[in-house]
């Protein structure tokens, strides 16, 4: 067990932690923003920062956290850094959540079969 | 700018509490494995912490942090605490991904008739 951190092989943590990484940098709604943002035209870090009234180091941080998840990459220009959307397209968060929500509707089902037997024969 | 944390308003960070929570809590394998576990049914948290080898305080850590993102909810059975699926869809966390890769794919789309333009008229 002294190989494991948090219950889990160190192949399944690089095998998972692309996604991770993706849930990670989603959790915080400025970052969320950033990408948003980004949706609609590249821009420097000051341009994400301002609309935001946080600092630049406050905003170096979250760029830097969504460059690690490879949802936005950066390019110098001159002496200015440019942010980009980045290559990810989210297809194994997206793949997970509705793997999750299928398995919730099919428990749902379950549970309405179950209760429609129960009405049907009721002294059974 | 005193009353902002981290850039955002306390009234923006009530509103996005619940996305943020829920693409926190499955920033992590342990707990999403744990998610796809209860939907095969209802689980002590011994029973969910024997398969990853990990203490009863961590999977307590977990699920802890599953509950406060209302993904699962427990109950006290006699001395044992059982853990069920909770009541969030993720039709935020759904919702929100999909607007993105929709953003990613426009920007695809504006991409590449940019390049059939330039193609068509090399010269322009």
């Amino acid at each position: 067990m002294r190989d494991r951190f948090d219950g889990v092989t160190l192949n399944q943590m690089v095998q998972f932690s692309s996604i991770d990484r993706s849930f990670a940098a989603l959790a915080d709604p400025t970052r969320r923003s950033v990408l948003e943002r980004l949706g609609r035209g590249s821009a420097t870090i000051s341009e994400l920062a301002e609309p935001f009234g946080i600092s630049l180091t406050g905003m170096k941080k979250h760029v830097q956290v969504l460059e690690d998840a490879e949802l936005l990459t950066t390019e110098k220009v001159g002496r200015v850094r440019r942010c980009h959307l980045g290559p990810r397209r989210l297809d194994d968060v997206q793949a997970w959540v509705d793997t999750y929500r299928r398995m919730l509707d099919e428990r749902l089902d379950r549970f309405g079969e179950l209760l429609e037997r129960t009405k049907g024969n009721p002294h059974e």
